[in-house]
């Protein structure tokens, strides 16, 4: 294949009717953990659907008990073409609070941030819709220039990523054969900062839990029966409380079983980054690590595993003062793991602790919201070493070998369902406020996203 | 004056009427909590100021830096009968969560519970508006009957109840000469059981706190941030379940100070009442005491202070699952005091327990909810002996002399700034639901209640 420097200049010469796109899918509200917008989220996968086909594909939307898939297939320029399977997600968190967002969430618009910047504002943009679109857009400009592709490209969105993918491993399971490629291609990461791409080798797993902790029969009146009742949110205070020690570490018993130290020449590299609390944490106005102590902030979010509580309510909680004692009170928790952690053996030590901390005479609901073990991927493997190149050559600074602290669970699915490593590359941005009122992507970050997989699908052919 | 039996006749016969007043007063959305509902309070105000002049009050609203007054005054028969003051309250708790209601709150009706009695449905029935039109109906049946009343009475009804009386001192104090009587009538407290009224003599106090726990400047993915930052709810959790030892205590230095055993002879005459865990707490669903470890029911909730969370809430609590750190939790929490308790110190003793729990990079913040101290009244004063042997003759067992859990704080102010005691008697059941779902009072209440008033009120001025 001819040097792809005229694919680079077509991708910039694309990239008005590129944002274009983007704009048209952030519009969507695919919001996949509130049944209200089921609607909106096949809405997205039919947009994509129309995008794919009109590029070339062979592109269809596919059923499942939850939100559909997106499936779609392109052929290489050669027979031995190398074959990728491309992975994102076009649905996306919740919105709320609302009244915390300066634009309209889904009506996306491009401004000049603080720093003279543009970014693209809207919900998804970032998280993934418009990390999933500069894949689109880089074969779109293969295409224009050269009428195909140096990669063979199979295609595989879900509508569920934000709420547990319900259906993702039966789907992966029924089409094995169709999904099968020589490895993955994940576009739904961060870089290390606005100059540096990263590339993910370590991703934290998920087990994620919902307990509704019920005691009374009805809410009651806290003069009359305080003293005496239980109060479900003393018992959850209690169980919540408990799952930290004073070292921050998690006390749930065999919650480290599988977590191994970080090799010391990893440990290393990350020191060398100088990354301190302060670095971290100051952008999001804190500046002490609050995690288990004596370890570096890059540890704590790579490399070690965590209890956080995503959600806590119970009684009342509107204007003024109830002096009610609830009858019930609930929580969300989820659980990060690393290494080896098994997400089953957690769940179920954390509901025998849980169910050690319930009195007689009360109870407790328990809800499964997804799990998924953690990945680490070898640091030597030749598919990264390729992209690793590739994106240095897009990147004012060299890329960087990263761990990561959120969860993937595709990326384990891949490999134990299908057999296939995972690149995970992304250019997402620490700000861009993912999950957040005022989500946004940078406008550069699209453009040299678009560029970056134009670069690695020529270096994966070459 | 003649004997009171065709005054009580006259009560019974008023009673559709009665009802129909009481219906009235019920329809009206005078939550005091919430803003929204400013005019319906004011019209509570109104509509009570009509009923009072129609029966020959001089009556008015009395406008605060809140929701208004209703003040009345009726002379006695003689110059020299009795002068009390009866106090009520106007005000409802919020009708959340609507959903669990099986009629409207504010639509109210005559419904037959699974015993077979006769029950007033709607938010206010029991709490108090239906309390204190039994005092307004016994006025009713004696001036129908003699054209005149045994007592001379002013009437106090309030509006700010249910949200801590921030206006209650104020007016108490701008109006002393007005309000002054020999002692004070407050219907808002519940009998010992359907067969056995009681007058309460010892009332706990109140403080009512609300902490926000800030950490994050805005909500953080806690796949990124997790292990790294501040949870909020984690430091809630922490600060709330250190607010009990393992023995049920409240752990905040000088909770305490003021607090006194029980004499022996009254804890002796409440064991005699052999109300169990099972008794008090089986018709909620529960069994176990929840509070200090070793004392009895009765002690528990009459004469040991608590502390108990009101309402918790912070991050995700919508439907499915969100991996979000949350940038803030917030909390309601109670006191209820005994003995000679201080608020202001145990206040003080909170906010410093909170602080001390609070990491360096995150805050606080406290919105105090009123507070009030602990009551208790002399078991042995002519005012409560005369009221008993009243309301023994109405009620097919006689009269108990109890403590009671909830707090009531205008009970303490009339003390302290009228020089005036309290004569607590209500008509209320525990399974009245006040402050919940599906309030009721029974018919049986109401019509006894406005003949007690009609005894009491001739007991007194014998």
């Amino acid at each position: 294949m001819a040097p792809i420097d005229n694919v680079l200049s077509r991708a910039d010469e694309n990239l008005p009717a590129s944002l274009e796109r983007l704009f048209e899918l952030v519009r969507i509200k695919s919001i996949s953990t509130d049944p209200a917008f089921k609607a909106d989220c096949r809405k997205a996968a039919e947009y994509l659907v129309t995008v794919l086909t009109g590029l070339g594909f062979e592109a269809s939307v596919r059923d499942t008990s939850g939100h559909p898939m997106v499936v779609a297939h392109h052929e290489g320029e050669k027979a031995d073409s190398p074959h990728v399977l491309f992975y994102g997600h076009y649905d996306v968190q919740p919105v709320d609070p609302i009244e915390l967002w300066e634009t309209d969430p889904f009506e996306p618009s491009i401004k000049e941030d603080e720093k003279g910047r543009k970014i693209i504002t809207g919900r998804g943009t970032s998280d993934d819709k418009g990390q999933l679109l500069t894949f689109v857009e880089a074969v779109r400009a293969y295409k224009d220039v050269k009428g195909a592709l140096p990669v063979r490209v199979t295609i595989l969105f879900e509508g569920e990523e934000e709420s547990g993918s319900p259906s993702l491993k039966p789907f992966l399971e029924a089409n094995k054969a169709e999904l099968k490629a020589d490895f993955a291609l994940v576009c739904d990461t961060s870089m290390w900062d606005a100059e540096t791409p990263a590339i993910s080798a370590g991703l934290r797993g998920l087990v994620g839990e919902e307990i509704v902790v019920k005691a009374a029969s009805r809410d009651l009146h806290s003069g009359y029966y305080g003293g005496a009742a239980a109060n479900p949110i003393h018992i959850l205070s209690n169980i919540l409380d408990g799952l930290h020690d004073e070292t921050g570490a998690v006390t749930l018993p065999g919650f480290y079983d599988g977590v191994e130290e970080t090799p010391a020449d990893i440990k290393a590299k990350w020191e060398e980054l100088g990354r301190t609390g302060e670095d971290f944490l100051g952008s999001i106005g804190l500046s002490i690590p609050s995690g288990e102590k004596g370890r570096s902030i890059l540890e704590l979010t790579w490399a070690r595993p965590t209890a956080e509580v995503n959600g806590i309510i119970g009684g009342y909680t509107g204007g003024g003062f109830k002096t009610v004692i609830a009858a019930q009170a609930s929580a969300k928790i989820s659980f990060r793991l690393v290494g080896k952690q098994d997400p089953a053996k957690i769940r179920e030590s954390f509901r025998a602790y849980v169910k050690s901390r319930i009195p007689a005479d009360c109870s407790v609901e328990f809800h499964e919201h997804g799990g998924s073990p953690a990945i680490q991927l070898p640091y030597d493997s030749p598919l990264l070493n390729k992209a690793r190149e590739a994106l240095s050559q897009e990147w004012p600074k060299p890329a960087l070998m990263i761990g990561m602290g959120g969860s993937i669970p595709i990326v384990g699915d891949f490999q134990s369902m299908l057999g296939m490593q995972s690149l995970l590359a992304g250019f997402a941005l620490a700000d861009d406020r993912i999950h957040s009122p005022n989500e946004k992507y940078n406008l550069e970050s699209y453009r040299k996203g678009i560029r970056s997989w134009i670069r690695i699908m020529a270096a994966l052919a070459a």
